[in-house]
Formats: C-alpha cells, structure tokens, sequence
C-alpha cells in the first residue's frame, strides 16, 4: 500500500491549526542527452538544475515569528550517487519573522542567491557563462550564519558569514531589487584564507512582455595574479504559453591575458508547471580551441 | 508531534484535484537470522527482498501522458548502511502514456525485469538459483535509457541502453507474456566492453490453483573461456490463506567444467498483507565440498 | 507545488480504516554556537540533541500485534554530512503487542536507553558528564536483537545481544522505574571481544514540582587496568511556564589515577513545544588544566 503526501490545499481545508506543523518533501529530478563536440553522447544529470531531494517544514512560534528547516541533497541522476556526503546542498534550522530570516547551518552565500540570476539560457548547462570565473565561488562554506532581510519597497538584501574555527572565513553580502518588470542584484563575496579570492556580481534584467533582457557582469580578484572580468547579455522570448526561447553570449577576460567567449541558444517546452522539456546548443570560442555541445533533456520539479 | 502520510484512498477522497501531484514514500526492512554450515549464526539483511527507502511521484501532464521520477536507496538492515553511494538502486524520470514508459537515469535493465521472476523460494537468501551464474549481471549499469512496451493481449517488451561516454555500453531486451495462469518471461543482456557477458534467461510459470509451477533456463556467455547452461525447477504451493510454502531446485553446469547443483525450501507466512514471517533452508553440492543454510526472518514493506 | 505532510490528527478524523499504514517523517535540526577556552568561536551540530532526520512507520496487524519499522539518520548541521554511513543512528524492523516490543537490526542497546536519562543540563554538549568515559560505550554495535518488556506496575526492562559472526558480542541489559515523581533506571554493558569494556549505569530522578533533582553513578571496567568510577548531580529549575534552568556537576575518577571533575549550568527557552533556545557553560578541571565552553543555540524538533 502507498502512502501519499497531500498538497497544501487539503491542509488548509482540514483547519487553520494543522498549518501550524507542515512538513514538505520536494525536489528536482533533471536529466539530458549531452553530446559535446569530439565525445560520444552521454547522458548528464541536472541539465538545468541538480537534481536533487529536500525535506522542509515550517513552525508557526506565533507573533509573525516562524522555525524553519530544510535538509536538501543533491543527486547524480546517472548513477543516483549523492553530489557531496549527505545533505551537502542545504541543511539548517532558521528563524524568520518580520525582521526578516535568519538560517544556521550548511546554508548557501549570500553571493549565491546572486550569481545565476540572469545567466542566459535558463543558467543551464547551455548557458555561455559557463565561461566565466566568478561562477567558481563556494557556495556552501559550511558552518555559515546567514540573515536575509524583509522587503523595503522592494529592496532587500542579505548577508553570510560562514565561522570556521580554523579562521577559513567566507563573508558573504548581496542587495537587489524587484519591481514590476525591473531587476537587479548585487552580490559581494571574499573568501579570505580560504581561496583568497573576492568576487563582485552585478546582475539586472528588463522584461519587455514580448522579451526579457538579462545582463550581468562579473569579477574575481584573486590575492595573487591578475584579475578577470566577465559580462553576459541575453534574451527569453516567449514564444507561446508554454514554449520559452532563451540565448546569449558571455565573455570572461584575465587580466592581459586571455579572452574566452561563449554563445548559447535553447528552447523550453513547459508540459506543466513541473514537467519541462528543453533543447539547445552553446558554443565557446578559447585559447585551446573551439569547443561545442548540443544538450536535449527533461525537468521534473515535485 | 509526529507527521502522518496519508494513504492514497484519502486523497482520492478529497477531490481529483489532487491526484494529479502525488509523493509517495515506501519501502521494505527485511531482515533474518542466518546460520550458515560451520560459521556462528548471524543477522542478515534482505532475506527475501533488498531492505530499501524509496520517494517516487506521478505528475498527471493531461492526454493521458505522465510525468514519473523515483529515488531509491538500498539499506543493511544491520548496519543501516546505505547499499552502494545515495540512490544507488534507482534515480529516474520518466514519460509514461499509451506509447508506454521511457526512464532516464539510474534504471535497472530490461533483463533485470526477468531475471528473478520464476526463482524458486520466492527469490530469497534461500532460493537454490543462488548457485547460478546468469544471477551477476550487471543491473544497474548507470546512464540507462529504458523504454517499455504497453501490454498487447499480455505480451510487452522492454529495452535499455546505457550509455557511457567512455562507451562501455550494457544493452539488455526483454518479452513477456502473462495471462491468466502463464507467464512466461525472456530476457537478454550483453555487457560488451564491460564484462564481457551475455546473458540469456528464459522463466516460465504455470498457476495450478494448488500449485504454481516454476521454471528457468539460464545461460552465460563471455567474450573469452566456456559458456555456463543453468536450470531452476520450482513449485510454490498455497498452504491456507496466509500460509505458502515454496521450493526447488537449481543447477548450474560450466561447459566441459563444474557442476553446481542447489536445493531450497521454504514457507512464508503472511501476517498481513504488508508484513510476512519466512523460514527455510538452502542445500548446495559443489566441487569444493556441500554448504547449507538455515534462514528465519521479517519482511515489512510500507 | 509543495507536498505537505499531514498531522496524524487529520488521519484519524479520516477514519479508522487509515490509521492501520501509519508512515512519518521526523527529525530533529539542532545547532548551536560554541566558545571554547582558548579556540575561535564556532557553529557546532547538536548543541542538545544530534540533528537527524528519521522515517518510521506502524502497522496494525490486529490482535494487539504491530509491525514497525524505523530508518534513522545523525545529520551534521554544520555542513550536512551524515554522522556515518546511511542510518547509522537505527534502522529496524520489530513486532509490538502485550508481550512488549522486540526490535531487529541496526538498534540502540538496552543500555543506550538509560545512559543519558538524568544527565544534568539537558544531557547536551554543556552537560557536566562530559568528563564521563562510561558515556563512551558503543551505543550501534549493529546486527543487534533488542527486546523490551511491557511496563508491570511501573517497572519494565530491556536486554539487547549484538550477534556477530566474528563472535564481537555486546551484550546490554536495562531496568526501570517509572511512577509519579520517581525515576530509577539501571544499566549495564558487556562489550566482550569488542572493547573488553563492562559499563555498569544507576540513574535516579525525584520531581519535587519546584525542582527535579539528578543523580547518576556509573563505572567502566575494563579488561585489564583500572577501573572508572563516575558521579554527577544535578537540577531542573522550571523559572517559568516556558523557561529552566539545569545546573550540576559530575565526576570521573580512574582507580589510583586521575580525577576529572566538571560543573555546568543551562537554561533553556521553549519558543513553542517543538522549538526551544538554549544557553549556558561548561567548566572542567583536570590533571592537563582547565577548559571551559560557552553555547547557546537553537533547537528545532519536527
């Protein structure tokens, strides 16, 4: 006999007092068909997002004020292998209310919630970023406080600093602001002793209703050596009610050193809100050569 | 407070609104007391079947198509360790419609869906095809692509084909037929640059009412060395309503080398329709000398 | 669209008929941060009790008799990892009814269930018998048998005996007193081949109503050397409805050697019945000089 977890909906109808304890079981199930140029095709997990398993629930204290959790892990959908030991995605306890939300535990950056935001082509494994250096921060330091705060008019920020008591520090800061068509993010991280790098994320897209225009750009800076710099623009263009076209370009530039340029193109096809089917190609132009790859899969979101 | 999933008859109960985004949550914990001839006895997990926790989900997308993702792990039962690293049983999605299945992923072959079908004493640790060759195969070779067929007045086929970009491919086939008291099942896999392999297996099945007969033909095939003929003959005889006792036996012959031979017998007594006591013994003749086994266990499924 | 799990209260206004395939999830999210002598400051997991995350089910099989079964995972909350491998915390299978419960598998020992029942300062990482070492008795030795006897007039018990076929047998015994005001539980731990180690636990509770007050003895003898002897008291304050305070102090003395003692103090917030804040130190003197720890952290049950 199965046992089913009921949606939210059925909560509510049973009575205000069952909303005070809900838990959720969540995920992504992602997969495609990668071929990149020179190799045979393979299948790769997360084509557009981890594919991955969550529990969360959340705890009415009374006041405004709420406990939350959430224990996320991220999966190999080729080999059902977990990415990282245990929950190595998320996992913390928290605190929200009308300051705003404060997690501890394994929580992501502050950085984080900033640096896919606007990546061309549903920042997927055919997003022309892949390019780019500021996208190799650390986005799970561990041992991390994180406050994200309440809205203001549409502007909000938040900021990680993830304690290590050997002195390993990464802090972590963004802003951003949404409204009506309009938004930008803005995000800070230096990881100190760790890697020593700083990465700075500026990110806004513009949504026209027949197209959204997104750009972003982006620097690390390491302790020693050159810095890089890195833009991306694109555009997702509605073509339907349910089929979305994404593409893009992205350069990352070292400092007097070398230049690499990307260029992707992909097609979403919503079947539902949670099922989608996608399809595109990138292509990156570098130093060592030419490089390409052609990517068909689906994504389930439960 | 503990949180409750609900059974399925529920949420049908509350409206067809909610059938269309189901999470089940299931599994089985088996576990026996083993005593093998000349060890002390011990505790082993999975008796009868693999003791596992699973989440799998079905997202109705219309026309009658669906959405399917399914996470499974593997557990020893008397360690609680995981069988292999995460979801290292199964990690799919999938497209299910009139057409029949696709799943992607993590996916057990085509031959998986035949091999253990027919074994005698219900496919335990007490089963005499333990003796059998054509049993280690490859079932969960990674970055499977598996279609199956809908039933056409009870015949139905399946395919997998997992891909490896370092093209160490394992393709498998399979075809059935089940109606009324037949079944019959065929299954074949070759495992190329992996193994080496091929598997053949040919199971069949006749319900007498008082008696259900068993049999199967098993058959190896490496790419260097002597190909392996194997047999099994069983019988599960319904006792009372809740009471079934099942045996056989099973041989398994290297072309010009051993002979392996293995009889088993077993009961099973089912407590409920989730819950079932099992007992029995295993006899196996080999060129090394007899080994026995004893088994007394549990399996639960929910 | 989120899946909710529902509160066993809704099940039951179900009908009884679903109450029989009862399966939950549960766990605890525990972080706090810790301030030792000497060392930065840090996040630590389990400030009072081990993060985990937990799945468990019944099922009635009538007559008095369940089924049950339960899959139970540590979690360090500081970086998600698992504490082990899969559900090294418990993972069973077991049949309850009048006779008591016996339980198979990955389980807890007898003497696990009375070791830490009246450590003071809510036998959390400020508790005094920290300087213990008869807290550092195999609590999972795996492959194990449990059974607990039903409770006649107050009094119950439990024997757990670790089957393994390389003969490293932990055998574990408890007894207890449950009734009004009073607690009393005994326990002891023979880890044979294993460690050598025999632990020897008596624990004692009195709730004045204005106080409750611990005690606890406990020794550790090994196979060869000396032996441990262990003492700690304490106190349970309620300042509030919702506030106590837990102080005491314990010893450990080796037979002709060292001395170590500890003293600590707590209070603990209950923001709800499910999530509690906590705060307090920790000092303890022995031969190697003094430490001392500061925490305060969150504690989220679901």
């Amino acid at each position: 006999m199965k046992k089913t977890l009921i949606a939210l909906a059925v909560l509510a109808a049973s009575g205000a007092a069952f909303a005070q304890s809900s838990v959720s079981l969540y995920g992504i199930a992602d997969i495609a068909l990668v071929k990149a140029k020179g190799s045979s095709a393979q299948l790769a997990s997360g084509g557009v997002s981890t594919s991955r398993l969550g529990f969360k629930g959340t705890e009415d204290l009374g006041g405004g004020l709420k406990a939350n959790f959430l224990f996320e892990e991220g999966i190999d959908l080729t080999t059902g292998a977990l990415k990282g030991n245990g929950f190595a995605r998320q996992a913390y306890v928290g605190l929200a209310g009308g300051f705003g939300e404060v997690k501890l535990g394994n929580v992501y950056t502050a950085y984080d919630d900033i640096s896919g935001a606007t990546n061309p082509v549903f920042d997927s494994v055919l997003a022309p970023t892949v390019v780019w250096a500021s996208t190799g921060y650390i986005s799970n330091p561990g041992s991390n406080i994180y406050y994200a705060s309440p809205s203001f008019g549409g502007v909000s920020g938040a900021v990680s600093y993830a304690l290590d008591g050997s002195k390993q520090k990464v802090t972590s800061v963004n802003v951003k602001y949404e409204g009506g068509p309009v938004y930008v993010g803005f995000g800070y991280q230096d990881e100190a002793d760790r890697t020593g790098n700083k990465f700075t994320r500026l990110n806004g897209s513009y949504d026209l209703g027949v197209v959204k225009l997104l750009a972003g750009y982006g620097q690390v800076k390491p302790e020693v050596g050159s810095k890089t710099t890195e833009y991306s623009f694109g555009a997702d263009v509605p073509l339907g009610s349910a089929l979305t076209l994404s593409t893009g370009l992205a350069s990352s530039k070292v400092d007097g050193g070398d230049n690499r340029n990307s260029v992707g193109l992909g097609v979403a096809y919503s079947m539902s809100k949670r099922t989608t089917l996608y399809t595109g190609f990138r292509k990156e132009n570098k130093a060592a050569g030419d490089t390409s790859l052609f990517a068909a899969g689906v994504k389930h979101t439960f």
